[in-house]
């Protein structure tokens, strides 16, 4: 009895790795967040589906356990990488919980995080040291989340920005960036991609001063540059450089 | 005249996205360091290769421009992913320094990222805020790279260390090890990965306390715990737990 914690990346198939793909063709059942379901449904529309309601990820992860344990191959899926803010570390505290170790083989298939896809549409803003930090204070305390933007932008990382808001969370956005502000420059770069990766992408550039006014939402990816980030201006195209620091 | 920068995970066809595999199929001719080439024959036998020494990240981006211009598809390769201390940033700065930005479509094939392929296997390190910091000093002041140290382990994040120890930089580990124990507990657990993804991966969990001791070399990944991470310790495997914070 077989259970994966697959990360699909975007969404979009040719994201995908071989090994999450031959995992689902491998699946009975794939269990996985609606919307996250129907981005699937697109690419493998002969697979058999659970979808499950926003923010349940306990009861998701005690259901792919107990659809394991019918004797099937279950994979339980979420965009972006298995193994950062997705369902592998939940999940392999249920299996304890429920002590199911010894009953099921648990596979976790990692994926294309977020932040690497939106870089690679903005250009190239993680040549260097980088902070993944995620604003959604649901799990963590905002004093701990400030704490760490803080010490992120007084260290020169560049910083990537997950959840970055939602409905509910509309100020921390904007109190982040005047933290990052004591430290940072007002005119670094800053890149943010909306739906990374998907057919329906929006990219755009602006910088930490304006950062405020974008009309970010929970979909969007924010890349903060370094103190020697820059935008790289041609005809046609913009990029976001950090730059690695080869001697030119 | 199309130049593709693709980072191919850890060089396993299975960690290859499906972008990466049809960008390589298309290309007349694919370039990299050696050992990347020899890792990608394997699975890509009969693609046309040119191998370059290693560190001469510059002169391999001219050449993959230069290429490109005699009306060829070419692929410029490395590991992990193109966009994270990968090649993608060199190569945007040197097509812009050539005035080549007009005469070459450059894509950017993200791929994984080492510090996922080396999560998937020790668990589920990386499900919370976290921290990427290169131990290497051949582009970086090492102050530099030691304030960052302090100030993620100021800021509680998961530390990721890529390239923590070469032939020449034995002492770094071991110096990043003590400043992080000024604010972590010598208990912290670390997660190790040499060769991540690869058919020769190897995989050992210790703590702070003995990190400095370990035979860690150029090719592994370091994880280091945030205050939260533990060890799920079951009859045959461990798993490096880092916790989102759901209430079990």
């Amino acid at each position: 009895m077989k259970l994966f914690v697959i990360g699909f990346g975007s969404g979009e198939k040719k994201h995908m790795t071989q090994q999450a793909v031959s995992a689902l063709q491998q699946s009975d059942l794939v269990i996985g967040y609606t919307t996250y379901i129907e981005i699937l449904k697109k690419d493998f529309p002969d697979l058999h589906y659970l979808a499950t309601p926003m923010r349940k990820e306990i009861d998701r992860c005690k259901m792919a356990v107990q659809e394991t344990l019918k004797n099937q191959t279950v994979a339980l899926v979420s965009s972006g990488d298995s193994g950062i803010y997705g369902m592998a570390g939940i999940l392999l505290e249920i299996v304890h919980e429920m002590q199911m170790e010894n009953q099921i083989e648990i596979e976790i298939v990692p994926g294309i995080t977020a932040a690497s896809l939106a870089a690679s549409v903005l250009g190239a803003p993680l040549m260097h040291d980088f902070a993944v930090i995620s604003l959604s204070d649901l799990l963590t305390p905002l004093e701990l989340i400030y704490k760490r933007i803080v010490c992120a932008a007084q260290a020169d990382f560049v910083i990537c920005l997950y959840n970055p808001k939602s409905r509910t969370r509309t100020e921390y956005l904007a109190q982040a960036t005047d933290l990052i502000m004591q430290y940072q420059s007002p005119d670094t770069p800053v890149g943010i991609v909306r739906n990374a990766g998907r057919t329906d992408q929006t990219v755009w550039m602006t910088t930490l001063r304006k950062l405020k006014n974008q009309p970010v939402d929970m979909f969007c990816i924010v890349i903060i540059g370094n103190s020697q980030s820059y935008f790289q201006k041609q005809e046609q195209k913009i990029y976001m450089i950090t730059p690695r620091g080869y001697p030119l």
